[in-house]
């Protein structure tokens, strides 16, 4: 027991625990931090609560402004033949992660800044949200996809259906074992940064935590299109994929559609495993 | 009542709220946070004050040094052939939403930081400011605007006039009514932001709020620079876009300048009542 | 005087002054925050201390680094035929600006982070420092900023020579005055994001202004180079300007040299007074 | 003595010391931070600490993501002919600088987010963790690398094979000292800013220095990335270099193989040293 000290160095993680090595986790009352309880599944309380049905319509009208910069942005560089008088791919990524870090930043207090079914089903996996809460922001997430995309292509309806419509699939030469790979490791990075980000663990224990939580969360979202475009385009977010599917409407974007629907969620679930498994695994106490 | 204890758990919002959906707001002293009163339309103390000249001079450095560096990255872009051989499409959009960033953060204890006439109008339509500094400060951002654009033209008046002068224009292809509508959505995700990043009730929520605020809001005018550039070459800045048709003065900047009035207007005044209504509408009470 | 109250409300500046405009500043016993006395011009008791030479080690390895970096950065941008297969002018722009973020934040704590004479000498003016240390800070940049040029000269010596050697030269179809102004007008938007990133004033009044100080002046960096780069290649740096063309040491690098003295020096001390007689003019009083 | 009150200026470093240039350094009861004593070599406690193997776990993942991103980056731009059609050079900067960024954010409060043995090497010799601590971290690291590069093989082996696989190699026109040299110099670049982010010294006197440290350490890598990818494709990480080398396994990437971790090392040294001699020699004392 008295060798934990040197967990809490420089360099090492910076707080001792009380128990050695596989012991069983220690009461909540040994806990410096005030953990919330697991939610419940139903809480009916919850539907007749204003702050509910506000939560819901800003996640719609997030997701709405998600994919119409988004997709505009995809839009804009797809039509050009050369990608050097557009933003690039690389302006793509930007404008994917870019638009999650803004409106993250902003809905987070609203509704927690979900924007992403995938992130609301790793949340509720961990029990953050109720099931009630987290089907309701799914479907007000798919709308508002639907409608940001259904706009894009309001603006130019030959441009977006000779384009691709920003629609996910799997680019030639990979197959969909690749994509669904894809899908499940890029969404893992995205929901596991989600995770520390956001973690009452960590808030209590490093103040500047919540403070930059959006950046890494809008840069996850960067890094995984610089890495996936040319595999998939990039889903990691169903409602996203979901939404442009709808609007472009063709049998290409629906043949994989279940890849990004499938990879989020176990990428969402594992990101949710390993981080109440491992990271979180026994409680921690803070140097007094 | 009981029932709204679910509403502050992490991944929903993090305060509850008195009152059962559809009852009327309480009162003021319900509250947690001092909000400012609505501000006066005429304030003639301000008028005799130091600070109010102060904050339009802020304000016209501000926008002369927005368009100095905005619109002479757009013509080192225009005049090479090969944007590979500039900083590209990308690059404009960063030097908009980079410089948004940077002023704002100098800025924005002096005049507020506003730099743009449309959010001058949309934070005056919530009463954050009186009419009068209204009008001065868009008074001073369209000759700060002036100024900075006829400084880019005294370099190169060949280059200048020869590659649009940065004027903003519905690109062919698209109709005015696209452009009218990229400039108010446009518009909506900026004002948006700047609601959400100095609102008085977040920022006594969560005190990270205004440590960040002018990284997302710069980040906003990057990312609409992304998606509209090809449409109008973005506006969503009625000054920027005055600035550079006045001194460009042909007639193609002129026909459709009424859309970079009409457009940003409508989409601070949607953002204004969205906030307004939708997210600022009932009272919260911190948890205790 | 009671009409002042408005000048504090949001979207405003937020603080209240004590008197009208026109009259005299108030001693400083009004002001509610500490800010440090003038600094002296010669300070002996500095030479005997050993943080006034580690400061300048540190500006010293700094703007080495600094120059190292960029330099190194631009020829790889310069040897390649297409721009498109290296990180581009963006990128160029990006190191400049990126290594200012990172050297500041690494050495603010030691030496202020100048990393450039005309940011010394801006502070200088405005009594910072004192001209013993303003002298040595500028020594010690310029022998960085040499070494580092060197080390790139180092490293492929007919490649440096054959590419300009990043020295920094008015480009041909424009005059030395557009390049003298260009210098100017960049150098004050870097100095004037320093003076009001660093203010003692807005540090009492706004927490939040240190806390990301680096950050807006990297960017400023990042916009004037995306900016000036096709007029002068963008020195608003002195010694990095210096270190270039000693090492490069060819007639057309030294024929424009005087520019990138001249210019960032009078953009300097054009912040430092914009800075000291508008926006900090009248000593302001923060609400009890 | 009394001449010292200058040191603590704007613009110079904020915090007095004691004693003259050149006497000892004062006993560690004058410092007014808690520094942690020097780590010992072998910690016997530390083996049965279920956060020893945590941190460990925590560094696998971490390296294991930074290459699967990174690589896969490199891969997508490597297949195409056109680079413009990709997200660039630049973008594989941004992949390699933006991982580090968000998996340093992520890791930080597990395992002190090292994900590179010239990191741990680094901080190792400044005794901020112990031996067995270090060898532990590096091996975690080595094995994630392996299988994060592994996945990217597994995608498209033809691929990954005919584009280098990632591996760093010195490019022709560069002899291998240069290419040692770029790798020593970037390492120190690096591990200088870990120091600078990361000191308690800093952190006692400067509480904005945690907040962002993420941010220019990886804004570190993503620079030297910019810099140095003609030269080397650049490592500074002994981690991703073996990595992609094993996985690759051709003897050109075998050849070149020690530069990228005989420079590394050599530069965390030099970083360690400059850190701990110069910037850190003297105890600080805070004004009272």
């Amino acid at each position: 027991m008295e060798g934990k000290e040197e967990d809490v160095r420089l360099g090492a993680n910076k707080y001792s625990e009380r128990q050695p090595i596989g012991t069983a986790a220690q009461g909540s009352d040994d806990k410096d931090y005030k953990e919330p309880p697991p939610a419940p599944l139903f809480e009916p309380g919850e539907l007749k609560s204003w702050s509910f049905y506000r939560a819901g319509i800003a996640e719609f009208v997030a997701t709405f402004l998600f994919l119409y910069i988004s997709i505009l942005t995809v839009m804009g560089v797809s039509k050009s033949q050369s990608k050097c008088a557009t933003v690039g791919i690389q302006g793509i990524a930007w404008s994917f992660g870019g638009m999650i870090f803004a409106l993250v930043y902003c809905t987070a207090g609203i509704s927690g800044g979900h924007i992403n079914p995938a992130v609301t089903f790793g949340l509720f996996l961990a029990r953050k949200l109720s099931l009630t809460r987290a089907v309701f922001y799914m479907i007000m997430q798919c709308l508002g996809a639907i409608c940001g995309a259904g706009v894009v292509k309001g603006f130019q309806e030959g441009l977006y259906m000779g384009n691709g419509g920003g629609a996910n699939m799997v680019a030639s030469g990979y197959t969909k074992g690749d994509g669904l790979g894809a899908e499940i490791v890029g969404t893992f990075v995205l929901v596991y940064t989600v995770f520390s980000a956001t973690d009452a663990k960590r808030n209590a224990r490093d103040s500047h935590v919540p403070i930059l939580a959006p950046l890494p969360i809008g840069f996850a979202v960067f890094l995984v299109h610089l890495a996936t475009i040319p595999i998939t385009g990039t889903g990691i977010n169903p409602a996203r994929s979901l939404g442009a599917a709808i609007i472009y409407n063709r049998s290409q974007a629906w043949d994989d559609h279940w890849i990004f629907w499938v990879g989020p969620f176990i990428g969402a679930a594992l990101a949710a495993i390993y981080h109440q498994v491992i990271i979180s695994a026994i409680p921690f106490k803070s140097r007094s």
